[in-house]
C-alpha cells in the first residue's frame, strides 16, 4: 500500500526499535523468539490513534498485521515471531480513528447528560461509511445499526448503548478508515538465525595434537575417536584451526622461532603449499573423506564442526601463481609480505582488497566458503576480519546466507569498539569480545552494560582463553582462576568457548613473563595432553554445560541483572527467562578465600520479600534455603570458587515432597 | 563527486552528529556560531585514515572543505561556521592515505635500522603518483623528490629525511589519492537562524489595557507611547495576543463567563467578525497604518513585534462563508464547534485539516503569515500548533522561511514531549516548555538534562507566567517567588519571556483556588496597570536583562553546569562561553530565608583550586571575594532571593586597580 499524500497524513511514527543505523543494517533475532517492536505513534490534536505492526519474510508480497498496544505517552508496542530462517522485515501503520474518538466523546457526554441527536447522527454517518468499506454480513449489520443510531424515535439511551456496544466496537475496529494512514517509509530488516547463532558452547582443539600414539601427527580420525570426550563435556561446536596445507617458506619453529627444523609442523595460519590452498586439506590430517566422516560423526552427536577461515596465504599458496593480482607487488617485483613496522612476517602474504578486479577476488574467496559449506560446514570462525574489506564481508555473508541461512559467522576481531560493532552490523552472527581482559567487578559490570547497548546486532561469544590469549589471571594457575573465568564466560554470555585441553588441564605457563602467549604453544608445535589428569576441570565444565542446556535463562542475552555484594572480589548476578531463574555468585580472587553479604534484588529474581526459596547449586548439586535479600556467602579457592544456583521458589503444592519449583 | 563503488571503498563513516532523526530533519544553529561536526571514521586494517568535513549553503554547487581532527578511538571532529541565514548542509569524506601509512612505517623502520631500498622505492612510486595528480610547481617538485627517493646512489639517511620532511608531508597532504574515498551518502541539513532565534527576551502585553485614560480601549498608539517602558526593561521582543477583529457570537464575558454584556470586549483568540479575519485589525486597536507605525517605532529601539497567530475562527469570521469547506460540517448542516467532551466551546470553530482540498486551505493560511510578514512582522508565536496538521507546519515554515529566512516561529504547545519535539523538528525555531511547572531542585535539574538531549533541534523559551498560567508558586505572591522564577527563566534558558505587567506587578490572585487562571484575566476584560508601583520588579528585571545582554554565557544553551549545594531549596548553576562565566545561586523557597554550603565545580568555572576570585552580583552590583570550592550563601525572601554573579578571575596584572577579569 502506497503512503497517503503528506497533505492527508496526520499520524507520525518515530523512535522505532529495533533499528540499526537508521535501518541501514538488520537487527538480529532467532527463529521462534519474540521480536518486540516499539515506536512513538501520535497525531496532531486529540483524536484517537490506532497503530498496527506489519511483518513479513523479505520478498513476500503480503504483510501479517498485529494490533499494537498503547503503553501511554505516545508509546506503542507489539511482538511478532519469525518461523523461518532468513531476513524478515517489519513496518508500522497508524491512523486517526474517528469512530474511537467519537465513541469516547459520546460516553463522556452521556455521563454528563448532554447527548444530542446530532451527536448520534455523526455516529450513524461513521457506521454507514464503515458499512461501505465492508462486505457481506458486516456491511449489512453496520448499515442496520447506522439507521438505528439516526432514528430519533428510538430512546437515546438505547442508541448510546448500541453505539458503545462490544459488537459495534468490534465491527468498527475491523473496518477502520485507513485512507489517511501513515506507514513507515522504509520497512526495517531483522535477520532471523537459528538458535546456535546466539546460544552455543564452543570447544577449540588442534587435531594434530590428538594422536593417541606419541610422536604421530594427529588426524581427523583421531578427533573423531575423541568426539565422546567433547560430547561428554557438553560442547556443541567443535572448532578447528585452519586445516589447510601449511606453507614451507619462512616456516616458524617452536615458540615462534624463525629457524624451523625439517620436522617442525609449522603454523596452521600460514596457509597453502604445493598440496593446495584454502580448499585443500593438510595431508597429515587426512583426506577429504576423513573430514566428511568427522563432520558426519559429530553431527550425529549434535556437534557442529566450525572451521577457522584465515584469508591470507603463505608464499607457497597456489594463489600466488594463479592470481598474482590478488597481492600487492613491490617496485622490485616481489610480493609484499605482512608487516607491522619494524616487524616483518615473511611467512604471510596478505590479500590486497585494492586489487584492480575486486569482483574476481571476491568471487574467488567466496568459493572457499562455498566449498566448505558443501562439505557440511555451517559455522565459520573468521580470522581477523577487521583487516579485510568491510564491503567484502557484507557481500559474502549476505550471498552465502541467502543460499544457506543456517550458516553462522563468528568474527575473530580484537580491535576498537566501532570496528567490532561494524563487523557485527555487516552480518557476522557472533563476535569475539574483550571479556578475556575484563577482570574486576566494575570492569565486568561496565562491559556487560556496553554489550547491552549493542545487543540488537552484536552477539558476544566469551572466551576465557584462546591459543593466542593466556590471560594474566589464568597465568596464576590456581583452580579458582580457571573456575571463575569459565563460569563467568558460560553464564554471562549465551555463547562461550574454551581452547582445550589447555583450559581444562589448566595450562598456564606463558612464553615469557608479561606475554599472553602460551609456552610451547600448539600454534607452532604438536602437543600431547593427558585428558585423564586428576586435576582436569572436565567434571566441572560438564556440569556447567548441563546447566546451560537445562536453563533457558542462560541461553539468551539481555536478561542479566547484577546484585550488590559488599566485597569487590565477589560478583553476583542473575539471568531469567520465563519462570526460569539462575543466580551466579563467583569469586574474582584467584588466591584467597573471600566472603560477602549479598544483597539480592528479589524483584529481579521474581521472589517476594521474606519468601523462602531454595538455591540448587548446579555445579555441586548442593542445596541451600535462603530467605529475603540479605545473605552470606563464602567462596574458597580450591573447593567452591563459584555457585551457579537454580532459584527454586517454594510452592504450596503438598503433593510433591519437594516444595520448590 | 559520486561515491566510489562499494568494492573499492574501505572507509566507514558513522555516528555522525549533529543529525536529527537520521537526517530527516535539520539541526539548528545560528549565523556565526561554530557548528561542531563529529563522526566515527575508520577503515579495515591498520592503514592511516584521513577525513574532511565538507559544507555548503544548500543549493550551492561547491563544497567548502575543512580537515577533521582525529580525537582518538576512531572519533573525528571539525567545525564550520555559516555566514548566511538559511539551510546549510554538510557531509564527510574519508580515505585511506597510503603515503601517511608508508611514512609512519618508514620512520619506525629507520629508527630500528631496517630501511631497505625497496621501502624507499615504494615511497618514490607514491610521490610520482601524487605528481601525476597535481599540476605546475607541485607536480614538478614531487617528481623530483620521487627520483631522489629511488636514487640508490644517495645516502639512505638523506632520502629518509626527505621522505619525512615537512615539505613532502605538506605536498602529499595537498594531493591525496581520493579515488577510493567514501563520502557520506546523504548530506545532513543544518538550519542557520539569526541570533534572536536562540537568544531573545520577550514581553507579552494586551494592547487594549495600555490606554492612559481609564475606560478607553487601548490602541497601538498607546503601546507605541509605552515602548520606552519595554525598552528600559531590556526586552527585545514585544509580543501581542491576536490583534484581529473579535467575534460576537457566543462572546465570553469577564472571567470566562458565558453571558457577555454588550460592552465586554471579548477574547482576542475568538478571531473574526464583520470587520474581517486573520488579515484584519480589530478596529478599536487602530488602523493598519497605526500597526506599521508601532512596528517601525519598535524596530528603531531594536524591539521586534511578535504576533500571536491562532488558526481558529469565531462563528463570525469571513472564512465561514467564504470557505465553508475549511470547516467540519455536522449531519444537520451546522459547523462543528470546538469540543472537549462534555465541554463545548461554541465561540470557536476549529479548522478542518481533513478538508477535501488541503492544498487550497494551506495556501489560504499561508496568506495570513505572508500578509503580516509584509507588514514587517518577523516573529510569530503560533497558538496550539499541535492541534493543527504537522505536515502543514513543515510546509508553511519551509516555504515562508525560504523567502524570508529571518522569520522566527515560536511553538506554543504545552503537550506531550514527543509532540513538542516533533514540532521543533518540523521547523519551529523556538518552543514553549514545561518550565512553569518545574519547581523543585530535582525537577529543574532533570528537566534541563532532558532539554540538553534535544538541543540539536529544540530551543526552549522559558516563561514564568503567561495569560493562561499563573503557577501555584507565583500564587504565593511573595517577592521571592517572582524573583526566583524570573531569574531561573532568564538564566537557565537563552530565550525567556514574561507576561506583563502582571508579572512585574506580582499579580497573583487565581480565578479560584486550584486554578491556574488569573482572576479578572485580561483574556476576557480590559485591565489597567499601575506601572509606577513601588512594588514593581521592573528595576530587577532591567538588571537581569542587562546581565543577559552583557554576558555571552547567558545567550546560548548547552553550556549549563549544576553545582552541589547541601540545601534542597538552593539551586546553583553556571554557564560559560569563552572566558565569560556567570554563576547563579537562587532560592526555590518562596517563604523562608535559606542558607547553604555551595560546593562549586571549579573546573567548570575555569578556576584553579585555591584560586581567589571575585563574584560580582549583576542584580545588586555587590561584590564578594571567594576562594576554593566550598562557600556559604544565605538567600532571604525580601532582600536577595537570587545572585546572578559574573565570575571574575584574579589576574596578575598590576596596572589595573581591579585585579579580576
Amino acid at each position: 500500500m502506497a503512503n497517503t499524500p503528506a497533505t492527508d497524513r496526520r499520524v507520525v511514527i518515530e523512535a522505532v526499535s529495533p533499528k540499526v543505523d537508521c535501518g541501514r543494517f538488520a537487527a538480529k533475532s532467532v527463529v521462534g523468539d519474540p521480536i518486540v517492536v516499539k515506536a512513538k505513534v501520535f497525531a496532531d490534536g486529540h483524536d484517537a490513534v490506532v497503530a498496527v505492526l506489519e511483518h513479513r519474510r523479505s520478498g513476500n508480497d503480503t504483510w501479517n498485521e498485529t494490533p499494537m498496544d498503547f503503553l501511554g505517552n505516545d508509546s506503542w508496542e507489539a511482538t511478532f515471531t519469525a518461523d523461518e530462517l532468513g531476513t524478515w522485515e517489519y513496518r508500522i501503520t497508524g491512523w486517526v480513528d474517528h469512530f474511537v474518538s467519537w465513541a469516547e466523546g459520546l460516553k463522556k457526554k452521556f455521563e454528563a447528560g448532554v447527548v444530542s441527536d446530532v451527536d448520534l447522527a455523526i455516529g450513524a454517518e461513521l457506521l454507514a461509511a464503515a458499512s461501505d468499506r465492508s462486505k457481506g454480513k458486516p456491511a449489512k449489520t453496520l448499515q442496520g445499526h447506522s439507521k438505528t443510531l439516526s432514528d430519533t424515535s428510538i430512546h437515546e439511551e438505547v442508541r448510546v448503548g448500541l453505539a458503545l456496544s462490544e459488537e459495534v466496537t468490534q465491527l468498527m475496529g475491523a473496518h477502520p478508515d485507513r485512507s489517511r494512514a501513515t506507514t513507515l517509509e522504509n520497512p526495517l530488516p531483522v535477520i532471523v538465525d537459528r538458535q546456535e547463532a546466539v546460544f552455543s558452547s564452543w570447544y577449540e582443539l588442534f587435531p594434530r595434537s590428538w594422536s593417541t600414539e606419541p610422536g604421530r601427527h594427529g588426524t581427523f580420525a583421531d578427533v573423531e575417536a575423541h568426539l565422546d570426550y567433547v560430547d561428554d563435556l557438553g560442547f556443541d561446536v567443535l572448532y578447528l584451526p585452519p586445516i589447510h596445507p601449511i606453507g614451507e617458506k619462512f616456516r616458524k619453529g617452536p615458540n615462534n622461532t624463525l629457524d624451523a627444523g625439517p620436522k617442525d609442523p609449522g603454523v596452521p595460519w600460514a596457509i597453502g603449499s604445493k598440496d593446495g590452498g584454502h580448499m585443500a586439506i593438510h595431508p597429515e590430517l587426512g583426506t577429504a573423506e576423513d573430514f566428511r566422516s568427522l563432520v558426519d560423526a559429530a553431527a550425529e552427536k549434535g556437534i557442529s564442526i566450525a572451521l577457522d577461515i584465515a584469508l591470507q596465504v603463505s608464499p607457497d599458496h597456489p594463489w600466488v601463481d594463479e592470481h598474482p593480482e590478488w597481492f600487492k607487488h613491490r617496485p622490485d617485483g616481489t610480493i609484499q609480505y605482512a608487516e607491522n613496522p619494524p616487524k616483518k612476517y615473511q611467512d604471510i602474504y596478505p590479500i590486497d582488497f585494492e586489487t584492480s578486479n575486486p569482483e574476481a577476488l571476491w568471487k574467488g574467496l567466496k568459493e572457499v566458503f562455498d566449498h566448505w559449506i558443501d562439505q557440511g560446514v555451517k559455522i565459520f570462525r573468521v580470522d581477523n576480519p577487521h583487516t579485510k574489506s568491510f564491503s567484502f564481508w557484507e557481500w559474502l555473508i549476505t550471498e552465502t546466507r541467502t543460499a544457506h541461512p543456517d550458516v553462522i559467522y563468528l568474527a575473530e576481531a580484537f580491535t576498537r569498539p566501532a570496528v567490532m560493532h561494524r563487523l557485527a552490523k555487516l552480518g557476522f552472527n557472533q563476535s569475539y569480545t574483550y571479556f578475556a581482559w575484563r577482570n574486576s567487578k566494575s570492569e565486568l559490570i561496565e562491559y556487560m552494560s556496553d554489550l547491552d547497548e549493542v545487543s540488537d546486532f552484536f552477539r558476544p561469544n566469551f572466551w576465557p582463553n584462546t591459543p593466542d590469549i593466556l590471560t594474566e589471571m589464568l597465568q596464576t594457575g590456581t583452580r579458582a582462576a580457571f573456575v571463575s573465568r569459565v563460569v563467568l564466560a558460560a553464564t554471562l554470555s549465551a555463547s562461550y568457548g574454551i581452547y582445550g585441553p589447555a583450559f581444562e588441564l589448566m595450562e598456564h605457563q606463558p612464553l615469557r613473563p608479561g606475554s599472553e602467549e602460551y609456552l610451547n604453544s600448539e600454534k607452532y608445535q604438536i602437543r600431547q595432553w593427558d585428558l585423564r589428569s586428576g586435576r582436569s576441570l572436565a567434571p566441572l565444565i560438564t556440569q556447567l554445560n548441563k546447566a546451560r542446556r537445562a536453563h533457558p535463562a542462560l541461553q539468551r542475552n539481555g536478561n542479566l541483572v547484577f546484585h550488590d555484594t559488599d566485597n569487590e572480589m565477589i560478583l553476583a548476578y542473575s539471568k531469567s527467562s520465563g519462570t526460569d531463574t539462575v543466580l551466579v555468585i563467583v569469586t574474582l580472587d584467584p588466591h584467597h578465600t573471600q566472603s560477602a553479604w549479598v544483597d539480592l534484588d528479589l524483584a529481579a529474581l521474581r521472589l517476594e520479600p521474606e519468601q523462602q526459596y531454595q538455591l540448587h547449586d548446579l555445579l555441586t548439586d548442593r542445596r541451600y534455603v535462603w530467605t529475603g535479600s540479605h545473605n552470606f556467602v563464602q567462596l574458597d579457592v580450591e573447593g567452591t570458587p563459584a555457585h551457579v544456583f537454580h532459584v527454586r521458589r517454594q510452592t504450596r503444592t503438598e503433593q510433591d515432597f519437594d516444595y520448590y519449583i
